[in-house]
C-alpha cells in the first residue's frame, strides 16, 4: 500500500469523550470514528487490524471443524417469542416494526435463529455433533455505550453454537471450542486468562470468559497462585471464614445524628469506626417485588450472585419514589422496622452491635443486632470477592489475588435451555425425539482489536503484536522530494510486495518527523527508514517498534534485507 | 471438507413460494433458507459461493486502488436529514428508534455516511481522488420481496464511493470502477452486458447497470447489433418515427357501450380494431397533484421517463377513491372533459379518430381527437421502448433487439448532489472550499450468486462456473461401507487438500445415487467417482459437470490425476 493513495487519518489529540487508552489511541491512530453513541466507522487502518483478527478466528474455527453460515441481522419476533426471550430481554434488544407493522429485532445474539435452523436441517443423531458459526454484525442497545468499540452498540461478533446428542458429547464440543479459543488468542499474540464466569441472560449452566489482561481492564479477575482457579470477581464464591473474635455482648441500640452523611466513608470518618462495623442496606426492585440486602461496609454487592440466588431477571437499585412509598429515606436505609424481605451476606452472620441507617433523614443507629432488632430471611454469598479472600477450591488454603482484564471471548454450556423452550429435537438411535444439548461461543472481533491496543501501548502509541498490526513493515522515505531515497524505498517496496509481505510505503510529501510519529502511533512492528544520510553511509535503517533498537542493513543487499525481515517476522 | 461432518441440506422439492429457477435451485441445493419475507439464512454451501464472490470483488476493488472501510448498518437520522433524504426516501428506508427514542434507520445505501466520513477526514485536493468501499449488510424494506436472495430485504452489498476534485477526474474514477466491474464479472465466469440505466432515487446524472443475461431475468434490455448501444428498457429513448399513413379526416365522436370491458384486449376484441387505435388514459398521483398520461394501446408507460420529465419523486397509479373525487371511473378513464393536466406520449401526436374511455361506467368513445375534443399539456417520450424500435444513437438505422437480464451491479455518476446538500468540501489548489465530485458503485453479493444460478443450470441442478462453485472437485466414494473405495478416495482427498485444491470428500453413508444427485444439484464442476467396479478395472472416473463426459484415470497414478485436474481447473 502506498500511503500517498491511502487514507491515513491520524490526530494529535484524542476526543474528550475517550476515557480509556485504547479508545484514545484508536481514534488518534485513525482506526475508528464515532458517528453516533456506540456506533462507529472502521477507517482503513482499523479495518486492516479487524480483518486480521477475523481471519485468524475463521481459520481456527474451520480447523476445529465448525461450519460457517450467515444468519440475518434483522430477526423476526416469532423466534424470540418461542424461546420466551421476547418478553424478558430488556431494552438492549432493539425492537422494530417493518412497513407491514410486523415485529422484528436486531439480533444481539443468535441462539433463537440457529436453534430454528438446526432443528429444520439436522434431523438425526447421525448428523450430530455439529458446530455452526458466523462472523456478523450484532446490535445491543446498551444504556451506556463507552470505551470506543470496546463496548459499542453495533459490533461484529463471531458466534458459534454446538449441538450434541447428550451432555457428555456437549462437554466435548465445549472443550473443542475452548481449545480453539486458546489457539485464536495465542495467534493474536495476546496475554490472556480463561476464567470461570456467569452466564448472564444467555442462560445455561456453566461458562468461561477469556480475559485479555490489562491494568485498565473493565473486569476484575481473581486467581489463585497455588491452584488453577481463576474467575470473574462477579462470580467468585466467597468461603465463609470463621471470625476469630468472640461475639460481643449485645448493647442497647442508640440513634445518632449523621447530618447529610450517606456514604460509608462519611459515616466511618465521623464516628471514627472501622468500615467493617457498618452494614449497608440496599433496596432493590426485582421481577417479584422489592427486597433488601445487607452488605458489610467494606464489601460490594454482587448483582450476579444475588440474581442467581433469587432466580430473577430484573435486579436494580430502587428509585427514590419507590423508597418513599415504603417510608425509606435514600442514603439512610436500615433494616430496623423495614416492611420488606431482608437478605444478608454471610459476613453479617457473626457481626453484632453494628451501625445501620435509621430510615429517617440524617440519622443512623448504633448497636443494631439481627435476631433482636429485625429478622433475616436468608443468609447467602452475596458479595463480590476481593483480593486476599481464600481460594474457593476447598483444597488449597491460598489467598486470591486480583488482576484486571477485558472480556474478549465467552464460552457457555447451554444444556437444553433453548432446544426445550423452542421444542427443537432430533431422532435418537432408538427413534425417539430428544432435545439437542447446546453450547454457545462468542468472540467480539472489534473488542479483540481494542483489547490488543489496551494491552500493548506506550507513550508513542500502539505496540501491536505482529499478527495484528495494520502493516507488518512500513518503508519510510525520509526525503520529502522524489529522488534517490524514494527510488530505493520503492525498489525494496516492490520486492517485498512481490514476496507477499504485508508492507506499506510512506511516500507522502510529509516531513520525516510526521512519518515516524504516524508509524509509531499505528504500532507497525518494523520501520525501514531510507534517507539521503543513510544512503550516503551505504545503509538503510531498520527500527524495531517493540525492542526500540535500530539496525543498519546494507542498502544494496536486497536479499540480506529480506532475510533479516524473514527472521524477525516469521 | 468431509461431508460426513458437514451440513448438506439438499431437498427433493422446492418450496411453493419459489417462482424462479434460481430461487428453487438454491433452496433445493440447501444454499439458502427463508426465515421471514425477504430475510434469509445462508447455509454452508451457499455461504461458500457467497464468499467466493466476495473475495473476487474485494481483490479487484483493492487492485483498482479502492480502500476498504466498514460503516455501520444502523445509521443516525441526522445525516439523512442533512442530505434531505430522510423525508423523501419512501417506506423502503426502515426507520427505528433506540431506547432513548432517537431516530435511526437501517442503511439501504451509504452515500450520507460516507460523505460525512470523507468530509471529516479528507480536507485537501492533495488527498484526492479517493475511492472508498465496504462489503456490508443493507436493508431495504421492499413492499414485495421475492425470488429468494435475488430481491431480499436484508442483503449484502459491496458499495463503493469515489470523491474527486472535478467532473473530469470523476469521469476517470467512474471508468476505473467500470473496468473493475468488468474484471469482477469476467472472473466470476458470467455472461453479462453493461447497459445505460436510470439513476433512481440515488440521484445523479448518469449510470450503467451490469446485467447478467438470463432468459428468466427480471429486467428487459434493448441493444443494437450495429452499434454499441445497450440500455434498460426503462430508459431507452424512443426515436419519433414519422407515420407513413396520411392523417384521416376527423370523424364525429360517438359513445359505445362496452360492458365490463376495462382492458385493451377486451375492447379491441369486442370492437374488432387494432390495439394501436386505442389510447389508454393513466391517472397518476405525484408530489404535485394528479396528472393523466396518454399511452397507445400497444405500448407501456415508462414510469422512469415520466418521473424524470415531471421532475417528481412520487409517481403511482391513483387509487379508486381519488379517481372518484374527479368523477373518473376506474377502467373507463378518458381524456374528454377531464379536469386534470394531460400529458401524452409522442406516438399519440399523429393519431386521430382513436378510442378512449368515456369516464362513465361500461362505455368508451370512438373517433376521439386531441385539439378538437381535449387539450394536451405536453407531448414527450413516455413509453417503454420495445423490440424493433429504432436504435436511438441517431447514426445507425438498425432496429433494437431485446434480451432479459438480472441487474448485479450499478455504477452512478453523482456529481455534487450529496456534497452540496451535506455541505461537504475540500480545499482546492487555490485554497477555496469546493464540493467533492462523487460517484457510487454497488454490487449485490447474494444477487450475483443467484444470477449465476439463474444463468447456469439444467434439469439436474446448478452448473456453477468454476470460480463460484461451492467446491471445485467432489470425490465420491460410491461404496456405502468403509473399504477400498473409501481408502482410495481418502488418499486422493488428502493429496488434493495438501495441494490446496478446493475439494470435498463425500464419505456419507448414503447410496451412490444420492451422492451423484447432490453433486449435480450443487453444481460442482468435477466429480471423481471411486467404487469397487472402477477400482477392479484399475481406474477412477472423472465426470465433468459442464461437458457431461466421463474420463477414466489410472487409479494409482496420483500425479496423473492431479495433472489432469490442474489442466481442467487452472
Amino acid at each position: 500500500m502506498k500511503l500517498s493513495n491511502y487514507l491515513i487519518a491520524t490526530l494529535k489529540e484524542a476526543p474528550s469523550d475517550a476515557e480509556t487508552t485504547s479508545h484514545q489511541l484508536m481514534v488518534r491512530a485513525g482506526m475508528i470514528r464515532k458517528i453516533a453513541a456506540g456506533i462507529y466507522n472502521f477507517l482503513p487502518t482499523g479495518l486492516r487490524v479487524f480483518r486480521k483478527v477475523e481471519n485468524i478466528i475463521r481459520d481456527e474455527m474451520n480447523k476445529a471443524g465448525a461450519i460457517e453460515v450467515m444468519m440475518p441481522f434483522v430477526t423476526p419476533a416469532d423466534l424470540w417469542q418461542k424461546s420466551g426471550r421476547w418478553d424478558i430481554y430488556g431494552k438492549e434488544l432493539l425492537r422494530l416494526n417493518d412497513r407491514a407493522e410486523r415485529d422484528f429485532c436486531l439480533g444481539p445474539t443468535h441462539e433463537e435463529v440457529v436453534t430454528d435452523l438446526v432443528d429444520r436441517e439436522v434431523k438425526s443423531y447421525k448428523n450430530l455433533p455439529v458446530t455452526i458459526y458466523q462472523i456478523q454484525p450484532k446490535f445491543r442497545d446498551e444504556i451506556r455505550p463507552r470505551f470506543g468499540v470496546m463496548r459499542a452498540r453495533e459490533f461484529t461478533m463471531k458466534d458459534a453454537y454446538s449441538f450434541d446428542v447428550d451432555e457428555m458429547q456437549a462437554e466435548r464440543s465445549y472443550l473443542n471450542m475452548f481449545d480453539a479459543y486458546k489457539r485464536i488468542f495465542d495467534r493474536c499474540g495476546l496475554t490472556y486468562k480463561a476464567v470461570e464466569a456467569d452466564s448472564g441472560n444467555i442462560g445455561g449452566s456453566f461458562s468461561h470468559e477469556f480475559m485479555v489482561l490489562a491494568e485498565t481492564g473493565e473486569d476484575l479477575v481473581l486467581s489463585c497462585d497455588s491452584c488453577d482457579f481463576a474467575a470473574n470477581v462477579e462470580t467468585t464464591s466467597v468461603r465463609v471464614s470463621l471470625n476469630d473474635k468472640s461475639p460481643e455482648k449485645l448493647l442497647p441500640k442508640e440513634e445518632i445524628e449523621t447530618p447529610n452523611m450517606t456514604s460509608v466513608d462519611e459515616v466511618t470518618g465521623f464516628l471514627k469506626v472501622d468500615s467493617t462495623l457498618i452494614v449497608k442496606t440496599l433496596v432493590l426492585e426485582t421481577d417479584t417485588g422489592l427486597v433488601a440486602v445487607l452488605i458489610r461496609g467494606d464489601h460490594e454487592l454482587s448483582i450476579t450472585k444475588l440474581k442467581k440466588f433469587l432466580d430473577v431477571n430484573l435486579l436494580e437499585l430502587a428509585e427514590k419514589e419507590v423508597l418513599k412509598k415504603h417510608k425509606i429515606v435514600k442514603g439512610f436505609c436500615g433494616p430496623v422496622d423495614l416492611d420488606i424481605k431482608i437478605f444478608a451476606d454471610n459476613s453479617i452472620k457473626e457481626l453484632n452491635n453494628f451501625i445501620t441507617g435509621s430510615n429517617k433523614p440524617d440519622s443512623h443507629i448504633r448497636n443494631v443486632n439481627h435476631g433482636r432488632d429485625f429478622e433475616i430471611q436468608s443468609f447467602g454469598d452475596f458479595r463480590e470477592a476481593v483480593d486476599g479472600d481464600l481460594c474457593p477450591c476447598g483444597d488449597c488454603k491460598a489467598k486470591l489475588a486480583s488482576t484486571r482484564g477485558i472480556e474478549v471471548g465467552h464460552v457457555f454450556k447451554l444444556g437444553t435451555k433453548y432446544s426445550e423452550s423452542m421444542n427443537a429435537t432430533f431422532a435418537d438411535q432408538d427413534g425417539k425425539e430428544k432435545n439437542y444439548y447446546m453450547g454457545c461461543y462468542g468472540i467480539g472481533v472489534g473488542r479483540v482489536v481494542a483489547a490488543a491496543v489496551e494491552q500493548n501501548n506506550d507513550k508513542d502509541g500502539i505496540r501491536f503484536p505482529k499478527a495484528l498490526a495494520p502493516f507488518e513493515i512500513i518503508i519510510i522515505s525520509t526525503d520529502k522530494n522524489e529522488g534517490d531515497s524514494l527510488s530505493k524505498a520503492s525498489e525494496i517496496y516492490d520486492l517485498l510486495l512481490e514476496n507477499n509481505y504485508d508492507v506499506a510505503l510512506d511516500d507522502r510529501k510529509e516531513s520525516p518527523g510526521i512519518k515516524f510519529k504516524d508509524a509509531e502511533l499505528l504500532g507497525i512492528p518494523f520501520q525501514l527508514r531510507i534517507g539521503p544520510k543513510s544512503l550516503e553511509k551505504g545503509v538503510v535503517e531498520l527500527k524495531d517498534r517493540l525492542l526500540g533498537n535500530v539496525l543498519e542493513l546494507d542498502k544494496d543487499d536486497l536479499q540480506g534485507i529480506k532475510d533479516k525481515l524473514d527472521e524477525l517476522l516469521r
